[in-house]
């Protein structure tokens, strides 16, 4: 049993009902309900107690099918949803689009191609108004393959190599570039880098920065020390472990580590403490329990929230026709040093 | 500039263009798009063909208005989406919905009846089909007060008043008494209960199992040891500070603090590492660091993301008019032991 009706199969009231009701013209409830302001305070309270009466409700889903109306919903799809990182750029542009009138759809990949284009395509059929899109690590169809029309879209963390394609970046580079310089401040001359798939451009910039920070110090550049099989937290921590043995061939240890990601931050944390020794870390992306550790953790913030809202509000400009929309928008980061840096 | 046009006023291809292209019957057609598994492997094929050709999409937003016909999008309201617990339950919510050819839309009230309302009516606007619902908080009006049609309903982690009403709910009060008892096994005398408000109904049953806990022991009931404040990790930082100092009035200090939520974990664990001091913990609700902290720290885990899929697939089953939907899922709690619950 359930203490709500279902939706009956009764007649909804109309506008033309509330303005019989109201006793005002059709188009005067219809600017009431767009929210104009100008209108005359007596119709106006005689149309709200009309509205309240008959229990009439917009039907926006009806509004979207008109030409040049729109569904006031937008459609983000991100990695996974239960990802803090992810989380927070959701909740960013979530509050964007609440702060404009508009709803947020949300859907993760979980970094597959497929299932991403599942995602597009069954945004695509509800008609929504725009999408914001972090383009999986395995991609499917190029989006050119798409059969306009296809409604606006502003990429967000990963660029394509679509020119002219509307994108918000973290400066990865300029963040790893700053991480890996401080840990060579602290001492540190074989830095290792834990991250991800180079094939993501975001680990492909980080990558460069860590590559910068070397080359100003006059270190080399290493392949040996550069390591992109951490996708889980699981992989970062063996990775990492693995770090921490003597090396094979009578190879130099590795002396500091640089972890791309949170995933392999909390990987290489996990690798520490169960081989009860450390190495000094910086790691790209914050995360709650950072401050938590001993040592706390050093590491290169992104406004994530402040991406995902940046992205939403480019959208609703583009949908707005708002002259000078920026094509790409790159988000400064943050170094936080906390102790972790050094030995 | 953008490299994907935007919605062009041309007409779209419509069910009938791809019939006569495809040369077939508009009912086939119909029934291919709709997913329908037995039609002719060769129309089939002629029917793919003509929709590539054509570029025809499907209108779910159009379906949606006929009677009978749904949107296929059903609406989340959560208290805060950049919070790992709520964005846990988001995502298993999401990825029930997907599974079922639904989409998910969003939105955080803040604990904010007022903003909780709004989303609400946003959501109802946009004619949803059902709702999964986290009441905030601060409440705002009654449901009672909303006028139908409302869709179907399900309520997650608290509770509503309303005999009847749909809800998925974690086994809160026998987790927090395993919680409690197992500091008292530990040698806790003393225990202080942090946590929300006990308007939140979760919390007033964590209590609940707090006392159940003592009474087991034969300890007594003392209100001075619980508190209602930590609001925020701040406020329960600062509160467990204040239980860390000499107690006033030469009453015994506390001896154990049982953390009644992830905000009142991470605000005790921020008191200790200030204070250089700690005291035996176990906190409701798991948190990703918790293994990697020296003791590593002791929860009872919720399954939020099970509950999350829970409540859409008892939403979509309501939806689908399935007999014998139960009103009240209670989802177990499993206690973590790892260190903190001992002195």
């Amino acid at each position: 049993m359930t203490v709500l009706p279902r939706p009956a199969a009764r007649a909804r009231p109309t506008m033309n009902d509330v303005a019989r009701e109201a006793d005002v013209a059709l188009k005067t409830v219809s600017r009431y309900v767009n929210g104009e302001q100008n209108i005359n305070a007596a119709m106006a309270e005689r149309i709200a107690d009309a509205i309240a009466r008959l229990g009439y409700r917009r039907n926006l889903s009806a509004a979207s099918l008109r030409p040049g109306r729109s569904s006031r919903t937008v459609g983000l799809v991100i990695s996974d949803l239960a990802n803090p990182h992810w989380a927070a750029l959701a909740r960013g542009a979530e509050r964007a689009a609440t702060d404009r009138g508009y709803l947020l759809v949300t859907g993760s990949s979980e970094e597959d191609g497929a299932r991403h284009d599942a995602l597009v395509d069954r945004m695509l059929d509800q008609r929504l108004d725009g999408l914001v899109v972090v383009p999986p690590r395995e991609p499917g169809r190029p989006w050119s393959a798409l059969v306009p029309p296809v409604p606006p879209v502003v990429f967000v963390d990963r660029p394509l190599d679509t020119p002219g394609a509307h994108a918000i970046l973290a400066d990865d580079r300029d963040g790893a570039r700053a991480a890996v310089a401080s840990l060579v401040r602290a001492g540190a001359r074989r830095v290792a880098l834990v991250g991800d798939s180079w094939l993501i451009p975001a680990m492909a910039a980080r990558r460069e920065g860590y590559r910068d920070a070397l080359a100003d110090a006059g270190l080399p550049d290493d392949p040996a020390l550069q390591h992109d099989g951490a996708h889980s937290l699981t992989q970062a921590q063996e990775l990492v472990a693995g770090l921490l043995g003597t090396p094979a061939g009578g190879a130099p240890p590795v002396d500091a580590v640089f972890a791309a990601n949170n995933r392999a931050s909390l990987g290489a944390l996990h690798a520490f403490r169960d081989a009860g020794r450390r190495l000094p870390l910086v790691g790209f992306d914050d995360f709650e329990a950072a401050t938590l550790l001993d040592p706390p953790v050093s590491v290169v913030a992104q406004d994530v929230g402040g991406m995902g809202a940046a992205a939403v509000h480019l959208l609703l400009d583009l949908l707005g026709g708002t002259a000078d929309v920026p094509s790409r928008v790159v988000v400064p980061t943050t170094l936080h040093l906390r102790g972790s840096e050094r030995p």
